[in-house]
């Protein structure tokens, strides 16, 4: 394969796509996970890196990309020279033109990087890169949804302080303010607010210290025992899950943008580590059940890369 | 006045105390306040400094609470020796006990050091040292008691993430959720949504860099918008209102430990940024009228250095 692209005879898109090796990165707040595919499919190289939130912690995502990308390269010299890779990224935190830009552009030397959210790059995944929509339930919350036109919407992912309604981080910090309602005096005692404390610490300044130092993760880690105190029949618990759903379903229904036509027949999926704890009650509540993911977001990056979906233009 | 404590003779020690000169401070998260006290009550300075709160900036605070009281001591030298003087200090964060340790022992050369929380200088100032309740309610909550065994109780207190229920910071939060909630499109819009999506920012990159810069500060000061909008009819802002004051009555209830005996005639006081917008709401639910404080957090500091006030000792 040629690394110069401007020597391709123009006219079969997709073709010229399919004649390149590419470098798909699902880049996330806890890891990400990189995949090189050569044109025919072969995957030449895969591997895990560290945490990558371009929005909280812009150096620490850039060397942890830089790191991975180094490796895999080099893992599979001399047919892949960075000048005939086309990096393809999914990647929370993009939205802000600077650092967009301080990011991608820190990344030298490939033939074409291709930048897509981490939600939309999982969206064209499930569904091949057909229109779809998709609600993503994890330590964050975000829906995502793709229009026949090629243009897409994504609705919450504001992050733990402003929204992320219905996420883990969500439950936990709803849960830790129920049981420290109750440690208090201020609500009547529960199983979960008792859990909850006996797990915050020992005494007034060990649950201090907890909550300063608690992260959108840490608060998303006291979802399961939130489900162990529901289970064993806590009111407060429940409550807390159904909320969560309520707010998972208010999310799908919010991806009907008015402008954007009928859902009808098109796919909708549920990802991220709450999914299957909440599934049944979101699909009570919107009366339709999820659809089967194709595939994940790495998928998704090597669709857009290969011209197989369309790229992420917000409308 | 000698500035030789060891040479006094005891028996009275009240006596013993008025003999001082006393540094009273108020530090806050804000801003600090200080005075200097003669025995006879003269007030020989006083002054302001910024933000003072070791448990989230010790190093800081330490700098503040230095500053402020090399400027005082220096104004009224050579009557103010530090030797001689006491350093009577209400302060948030001193709950862990390295953190409290590391913060007063970076104050030294006094004659003694008075420590309590910033709630409980502003309970016992209310006061004037006798038994009685007090609800904060500022940019966080809080809820004191003191007992007439001289034992005092907190209740919330935890913080942005954990609670300050009711508080303005609490308040905020709520406010940008529903906002962001309208925004998404995943609830119907209101006077406050589109008031505070104006006051966040201009797009989705403008907001999400408010909510990435955002403190509890920031959260607190959107509480004049919930206040207009709710003004102006708008249901949702309302309803925040009225749960902000339905936590703060709980407050008040949780104030009435079962072995902390009655609290009838005992006084009840509401401080704080809030208190006036929440008062009559907050004196509805509890059927009680709260109590015009006697003085402040500088004066309760004032007492308890001069023993006409138990030093905080927490239950």
């Amino acid at each position: 394969m040629s690394a110069d692209r401007r020597l391709r005879i123009a006219g079969h898109r997709e073709q010229v796509f399919m004649e390149r090796t590419i470098l798909a990165v699902d880049a996330g707040g806890t890891k990400c996970r990189a995949r090189l595919v050569a044109p025919d499919g072969t995957v030449l190289a895969s591997g895990e890196g560290g945490a990558c939130n371009p929005s909280t912690e812009l150096r620490g995502a850039i060397a942890v990309l830089d790191a991975l990308v180094n490796v895999l390269c080099r893992q599979t010299m001399p047919q892949t020279e960075r000048g005939s890779v086309v990096l393809s990224l999914g990647v929370a935190g993009l939205v802000d033109v600077n650092r967009r830009t301080a990011f991608l552009s820190a990344h030298e030397g490939f033939a074409e990087i291709v930048a897509m959210s981490d939600g939309y790059a999982a969206l064209i995944g499930a569904s091949g890169g057909r229109p779809a929509r998709l609600v993503i339930l994890g330590t964050g919350a975000a829906g995502h949804r793709l229009f026949a036109d090629g243009t897409s919407i994504q609705r919450d992912g504001w992050g733990f302080l402003g929204g992320d309604r219905g996420s883990g981080a969500w439950l936990g910090r709803r849960a830790v303010e129920a049981a420290l309602k109750s440690y208090d005096g201020a609500a009547p005692e529960s199983l979960l607010s008792q859990r909850l404390v006996a797990l915050l610490g020992s005494g007034e300044a060990a649950i201090l210290d907890w909550l300063l130092r608690a992260t959108p993760r840490d608060f998303a880690s006291l979802v399961p025992e939130i489900v162990a105190a529901a289970e064993a029949g806590d009111g407060v618990a429940d409550a807390l899950l159904e909320a969560a759903a309520d707010e998972a379903a208010a999310l799908v229904r919010s991806l009907e943008e008015s402008d954007g036509g009928e859902s009808e027949g098109e796919p909708l999926y549920l990802l991220g580590g709450l999914s299957e704890l909440l599934r049944a009650r979101i699909e009570t509540r919107i009366e339709q059940r999820f659809d089967v993911p194709q595939g994940g977001a790495l998928d998704g990056c090597l669709l857009a890369a290969r011209g197989q979906a369309p790229q992420e233009r917000r409308r």
